[in-house]
């Protein structure tokens, strides 16, 4: 049995997790989430999150999560400032555009975070008819790039966004990393400095399918219902993707997953510091290494393990670890890594 | 433990659902349907609709299969025809329209079967660039009456639709419970007839969240990994959408579970047939049953069953059995019918 | 030179609106309607509807009034109540649907004017997450079947849909054309019994080019600039709508338009009173004859004068008659049809 | 009577367009472009660009004529590229996105004209199904900063494109100045060098209002009569934007119009060069000049004349000459300028 590299999508279910589904496949109970388990899940998220009256709404996926939000926060001359990395614009086929019918302000993000003062321009342009009205700004957290954003930077971009009358949507696919890098909750990572939305991620953290869109001001929430049954993202046996997150908050499993994942990560990078012919190119601070290696070393790597070019031209390649990773995993995986980059 | 006559969605996970998940659960996989396990499930869906180079698309639900069917199948000034009663028309709050663009032009249907000349008429109109271009028929199949359409019906309608030069889509959220009633195959009432695409549901019939498009032309594919994406319904990690399908063609499950719903069904309309108060109201062909009582003995009945007004003026209910109902939940239910309705 | 009876929109400009046009072709103005000409311009309408302080924006055509008017009044999951023979629902190639996303809930119009019933029945469901939100009532005045709402229906229908919630928008596309038939001013047949908002039409009344979309409420018209712009409705040149409208409402032209144009069609029913082979099937109360005559005698009219067929099937013919069509006009046609349909 | 140096649509109409509606007005014409009139005059503009098969559309205005182009050549997951400074980007309020559901990918555009790299690395992406494909580059002649690309840059940009299977569309607002500084015809800077789709402007250009797309490929224009309509922009007294078309390609009036709006802009920088306090910014290659000035004297000159700043924090601001530009107006301003800039 193998374990790669490739992506957190890639890893199994943990198994708290498949047990807590178990655990809710018994009696009916009313669909579309009007059960109360999955009422009383929704609260656990919530509470998660340091605000109890948040609105918590379950879908399906992360591309769902984000164009639900985009398509709660953004009237249709309204558009939304991100990263030039942003998986928003990059990796969602043009859904935010097709199916939100929002547009997407890119901003350079060097190592992935935007930079401030092309939000700040952006957020201060006089409002005509002809240019679209930056109405939020999503941020990324932790980022594409394997990177993250202090708290500190967090609230530098919030404060700005706010002073001008944005909002600010977190992409948390890998929020529980950054929390767990941060050494500090959930809520003190949203909420807690300024963030209005969020969509948490829980596929990329071990459980099987879901993400919640976590909405902290319940005034911005309104006909949220029907916007996510419209935008496909409203199961109908929703207690199942509650069940995922109960296990998800229970006993910290967030956490610990996103802990190992993390030091998965730092481990592997240590392995391979002053490697010759591999030059680790972003700073490692949560599940991710990137690195530049000759292709011929890629290439023999792939062979045997799971991975993905990030950006061919430059020789840039992404190893990404999961809750599942194991030590011996990522020590065979840096002795290959050290072998193939000596040979070529 | 409680099962009401809500919905075939209130209904648990069938056991052999949950262990294909387990079994799934082994090591890395490739994410978004990018692995051979996945792929070998497409194939299997394929085959057990008898065209074996059928494309195969999991999604999530019932409404994203639909409204991707929609997106794939109609350009911007094209329509599909369906029945006044069509989830698609009443119960997915305006995605065909918000999310896919499509105009849907809707026909009456007397117990849920479209009424063919209406199909014949709107397909036979002139096209010009003033009234939408019908392009599908979209057939619900078994219907949202608890009813069915015998092969030569939709024999019928195919042919009027395809000799105009349009496609014929099936909405099979109870796909299973028709071919079960009509004894035939997957394939037989598809594929087999002239339909061009179906919306293949697993989740009312036993598995936890999954449905799949199933187009029968490949040349009708084109850009649908792109679309199915776009739609919001690509799972990352797909295997385990995959697994309960594998579980659903694995022994006949989905027919098991279809064939035990649709009894349940009969074995309550049997139980009601000359019970004063109670009046059945339409065919009972699958798993549901239609039914006019009085208020007062409907909201009796609610305090201990769960099940929906269908259109409170007209004093109509809908009971809706499932895979996991059993004999004993039946007869209980319809001793409290008898009683209910014999005291109002 | 022939006129014809096809439409009023095949008509000619009237010298007037020419002129006008001629008048404001002086020196260079500021784009896009932020000049002080077409700012009062816009002061003319509001006062001609009676609401100084209404909003008043100029568009190019009756589809992107009714588009715009949708966009503005519906969000994603709301949706608009109109006549099953409304243009914007058989007109405007679903135009409604994929542009603005507004799904339409047709009802039943007897000679073009909505079952005042089936619009309670609509507004008075309970909202769900499933079914969309009604949130408009779009009624058409004159209809598109040359009727028209007394001002107590009008009111009828506003009085129910404000009870519940819901707002009115009138496709006033020949709005002049009731005005003029009530005895009553543009004010009178919208904002004065509670009409929210209006597609003002001109084209269809001798102008050349141009609509007015008028909000009696302010704030409805949020972002209205912005929704104007994007959804492609706005003149740079904007002057010269404005030029256009000037006219319309100066000495009353809309009006003197309107009663001719009224005048014609009441000249053309009366003069086939009771003639063979003629059924007059509407009531002739604006400015169309809708009419069965027989194929043949349709045909050989065709070869001489433009109309339409209406109704094909059903032998229907549409006679429209504009602010241009002579008395001369009228009764050398009502002679062809006599001629004709003694014929056949 | 003023002049100003805001844009080519604050100009007039010019009196040949006007002569051409008042002839056009005469006798009744069947509506929406099916008149033999309309029809001429469409061919004499497939004419003009030397292709006489292209389809042509008339639609309203530039951006709907950029949208409708758009609708017509990208399926929902392909993208255009476009310039940084394109209209379609910065000045369409997000139509492109929310309208056509496109979405577009901005490269870098030294002086307005976009890097060939960078459409080249674009075009040359692998496709998959998490970003778009690109299908259209969509190249603004003369572009929005004033500039030209010459026969051979554009060659350079469609080889590219056609290369990778993309389609070149060029946003023609002010087509007419830039050929008529290259000296070439129409068909020359576009069908002459591959272009496939054409958004050719006549607003900026002394007609009233009034756009065409010419599809040169008939193949490409499938569908496009029902998407102009639902895209808004179908007339429905067509003739009167026929009739101001055919002017303009009467005794080449495009031509006369651009050269002379050129030659006004040529006689401004030429009246500024190495004038203290203006700093010409941009090559002046058609009928606009950009300059840095101080806001000071910007200020001042805004009291008498109108003009734009376009990058108020830079001090950039733009002069833009038009079809009635007098040689006088620009000896007045060019004073003006000089002794403004001369005080601060």
């Amino acid at each position: 049995m193998t374990r790669g590299f490739a992506s957190d999508n890639s890893a199994t279910i943990h198994p708290e997790v498949l047990e807590s589904i178990v655990r809710a496949n018994s009696g009916h109970a009313f669909a579309y989430g009007h059960d109360p388990y999955t009422q009383r899940v929704e609260s656990m998220v919530a509470d998660a999150f340091g605000v109890p009256d948040a609105s918590v709404f379950f879908v399906f996926n992360g591309t769902g999560a984000n164009v639900l939000s985009m398509r709660a926060l953004c009237r249709p001359w309204e558009a939304a400032i991100c990263s030039e990395y942003a998986h928003l614009h990059t990796d969602e086929v043009g859904a935010p555009e097709a199916i939100a019918g929002t547009k997407l302000l890119a901003v350079t993000a060097p190592d992935g975070k935007m930079d401030l003062d092309a939000i700040a321009r952006l957020a201060a342009r006089t409002v005509d008819e002809h240019f679209v009205t930056p109405r939020v700004v999503s941020v990324t957290q932790s980022t594409e790039l394997g990177t993250l954003y202090s708290l500190d930077e967090l609230r530098a971009i919030i404060d700005t966004a706010h002073e001008h009358g944005l909002l600010v949507h977190v992409d948390g696919a890998r929020l529980a990393n950054a929390a767990a890098a941060l050494g500090v909750g959930l809520g003190d990572v949203t909420a807690g400095v300024g963030v209005d939305v969020v969509s948490f991620g829980g596929t990329k953290n071990g459980i099987m399918l879901g993400e919640a869109v976590v909405v902290f001001d319940p005034a911005l929430a309104e006909g949220m219902l029907q916007l996510r049954k419209q935008t496909l993202q409203l199961a109908s046996k929703m207690r199942f993707i509650a069940a995922q997150f109960e296990a998800l908050l229970t006993d910290d499993l967030w956490l610990r997953g996103a802990l190992h994942a993390n030091a998965m990560a730092t481990r592997l990078a240590d392995a391979l510091v002053s490697t010759p012919g591999v030059a680790i190119t972003r700073p490692v601070q949560v599940n991710a290494v990137f690195a530049v290696i000759s292709a011929a070393a890629r290439m023999e790597l792939q062979r045997e393990f799971d991975f993905y070019a990030w950006d061919e031209q430059a020789g840039e390649v992404r190893w990404m670890c999961s809750w599942d990773t194991t030590e011996d995993d990522v020590d065979r995986f840096a002795a290959a890594i050290r072998a193939a980059t000596a040979r070529g």
